[in-house]
């Protein structure tokens, strides 16, 4: 078994980790840059390192990282979401000086950041894709082509791209002819290979993805589907378990489905396959995200598998604990992503001090948050700050869970999200539990909620905050 | 459906209750005397009425609170536990006011109350009962005479006593006679009637209740029982769902034998049915408790049934959502009862203000507090200030995460019950799951624990906090 871990991240992810290290009795190490000083995972995790005054390069270099786990005694690295975490240079170099990766190989991570392999393995394991290229494109001539096969609109994306950037829609060749050069350009610079491929747009879909785990031995099995049609810009904002409008049927099917094209590429550790369902209630491929995600949480409610304690334990080449007939869901279970952002204003980074955090109580709730009173954000990093996942055993009863949640849930001194989703949850389509990605879009109305003032009460006990320092 | 309840408590229960009113979407009513002015459940609910200088007496005057029930246009009222609870004259004045009770009939509130009537209704219904009077003991020399066919050691208790109070063990005749005068004079005090009665002691027996839902249509459920024998003096400290030491088997038959007592008296509402178990796995009925219990929250984490929702469905007069078939329990929860005591100087209250509160997050958390930063805990109520509940898949997985979630939940500016708990988890005949009533009592060692010191991260934090309030 692993017996200390360091954590190649921050945040929340990084308290998470942390979270899961001690149930385990496995030492953490975190690291931080100077601008995170003083975030919840330095204060949380077993010993911190400082690595560098840059607020973002530190961790994004694998080799200082690496050499870092080394000197601090640790045997394995766990790399969160985003950063270092889907590059496979990492993964390498971790197992080049004898540390173990908490995800999978490097080569698949290498396979399916790669969308054109990934296209060709899934369609050579039986999975359904999106009718689309079989290569990289070669230039505009080629795509104009291919769409004519596929029919309009289009997708462009970056190869190498993924989480719902370097992505364009193209309604006709116009736009097609207007878009390439500029997704190609993006490609480069987001990602820093400019290759591109097109795929027949499925239009208004929902996105359904799959939580699968496999082990060294071969096992896999999937922990049931998330619907995360709730998004702005490709960006999730809600996620759901198990998806409200899936019949069990469906949610048989692409758990099988799932599993299929993880076993087709030998996967190992926690991973997710992303399809998007179509309103023929056609499932297609869509990626494979090499990493623990953001919204497990909404998985972990509703199966009580602790997804972060597996990984730890295939990582440190244990069976999987759980069949797949052990397997079961309870309930539904949603996460809203609290992003310090200003819904009024483009959802525009509303960055600073913390003047008041406090986490809802109570039945059905779990908060994983990297904030604290007296915190302050600081303006580098992604605008998330906290999630708040709720819990009940009907979807109705979910619903209103989560209003109670985000009342009680109090965050100031920043704007968040956390208004925006009150009025999404009055909304009667998101009520009925059908809705595909274009929920956001086609109601533009939601963001003209009243902005909410601390009440009164709040106001005194702020005071009494106050007071209470000064006493001190 | 009821529409607007008046809270008749305070603390955590109180805030608990407006978390289910708020889901249901029912208004709430609290109300809080002079001592309790930042109180969080006034901060939480809709509306609050102040009721009184006195920091106790406003919450034990049932006419008073009634009449602001009516005056403030509540159609029903929602007791908690302790206070008027299990007074059932604060149920008849309901009745006659035309106030919901969101609890059981005044009637049973009695009958149960009274422990000679309980258990002769209990032996009326085939319930096994300790072997004790049949009625109010006339003296002590009855009482001697009753202890020579039960033999020693037998518990003298307060005949209109309760929740642990009012109760003396008497392990010989001379015991007997001593503490005779004693628990009849408590009894008058507390309980404000002398009569005493007397069963035989179950020597180190193991606490387990079962709780129980019964609506107005004569529908009875049981959601699975708790274990509590983690107590001191009595009093419970930790409680279990479901009992680690139970078969399936005695689960089915403890569950049913609490149906069968719940209907011979007409139960409707939420209900308790405590049992002790002996070391020969003999079940005997010790008391019921008609009301909301401070552990219903284990209950609530592995059925995934919300209690508070379910009672005011009941006292609207709608029947009960789910058949016994429908009801299952996953996992296993366990509840800390943190209390603002000193372990270490014989659990002596320690009130004042808090300097830092920050609720523990991550997965299988649920947190019920009646504090926050700042809030200054009145010397006048019980100690208990927040209660962590944690739940696992399995016993062992319980036990770390209750543990982690310890390490990382904040109450600083009091002394708590938080590190002699962290003791108690790293006990092997606890983590066994095999323990008795005397479990605190034959591990005294267990409070020779250092005592810890916020380290230097958490110094910072608190200093971060005091530069936030101040550039406010």
């Amino acid at each position: 078994m692993i017996k200390k871990i360091l954590i190649a991240n921050r945040g929340e992810i990084a308290v998470r980790i942390v979270r899961a290290c001690s149930e385990l009795g496995i030492k953490s190490v975190a690291i931080y840059t100077d601008a995170d000083r003083h975030a919840l995972h330095v204060k949380k995790a077993d010993g911190a390192y400082n690595i560098g005054s840059d607020p973002v390069l530190g961790y994004l270099n694998a080799h200082n990282i690496v050499n870092l786990a080394v000197a601090s005694g640790c045997d394995a690295l766990h790399p969160g979401y985003g950063f270092l975490s889907e590059n496979p240079t990492l993964a390498e170099i971790c197992a080049r000086r004898g540390i173990k990766f908490i995800g999978p190989p490097a080569k698949v991570i290498h396979q399916m950041g790669d969308k054109i392999q990934a296209r060709q393995a899934m369609i050579k394991a039986g999975i359904p894709v999106i009718p689309g290229s079989d290569h990289n494109l070669e230039n505009v001539e080629e795509a104009r082509k291919l769409a004519k096969t596929t029919g309009y609109p289009v997708m462009l994306k970056a190869t190498n791209g993924g989480g719902g950037r370097g992505i364009r829609r193209c309604n006709n060749e116009e736009e097609l002819t207007k878009n390439y050069d500029r997704v190609v350009s993006e490609a480069g610079k987001a990602f820093g290979k400019p290759e591109v491929f097109l795929e027949k747009c499925v239009v208004n879909p929902r996105h359904i993805e799959v939580q699968i785990l496999g082990d060294n031995q071969g096992n896999v099995i999937h922990l049931y589907e998330r619907d995360c049609s709730i998004q702005r810009r490709n960006q999730k904002l809600i996620e759901i378990a198990p998806s409200p409008q899936l019949t069990e049927a469906q949610r048989q099917y692409i758990g099988g489905l799932a599993v299929q094209a993880a076993k087709a590429v030998k996967y190992v550790n926690a991973g997710t396959i992303e399809f998007l369902l179509d309103s023929d209630n056609q499932f297609y491929f869509m990626e494979m995200n090499t990493r623990l995600q953001v919204e497990h949480t909404v998985t972990e409610t509703i199966t009580g598998v602790d997804i972060v304690q597996e990984q730890i334990r295939i990582a440190s080449g244990l069976p999987l604990q759980y069949k797949q007939s052990e397997v079961s869901y309870r309930g539904f279970a949603m996460e809203f992503r609290i992003n310090a952002e200003d819904p009024k204003n483009e959802f525009l980074p509303s960055f600073g001090r913390i003047t008041r955090y406090y986490a809802p109580g109570g039945p059905g709730i779990r908060t994983d948050a990297a904030i604290y009173t007296g915190y302050v954000i600081p303006p580098y990093y992604d605008s998330m700050c906290a999630k708040l996942t709720v819990w009940n055993l009907t979807w109705p009863g979910a619903i209103e869970r989560g209003r109670r949640a985000l009342d009680d849930m109090a965050v100031y001194g920043v704007k968040t999200t956390i208004p925006y989703y009150q009025e999404i949850l009055k909304d009667p389509e998101f009520r009925s539990g059908k809705f595909d990605t274009s929920f956001v879009e086609t109601h533009p109305d939601l963001i003209n909620y009243s902005v909410p003032r601390p009440p009164e009460q709040l106001a005194a006990a702020i005071a009494a905050a106050i007071a209470a320092s000064e006493g001190m």
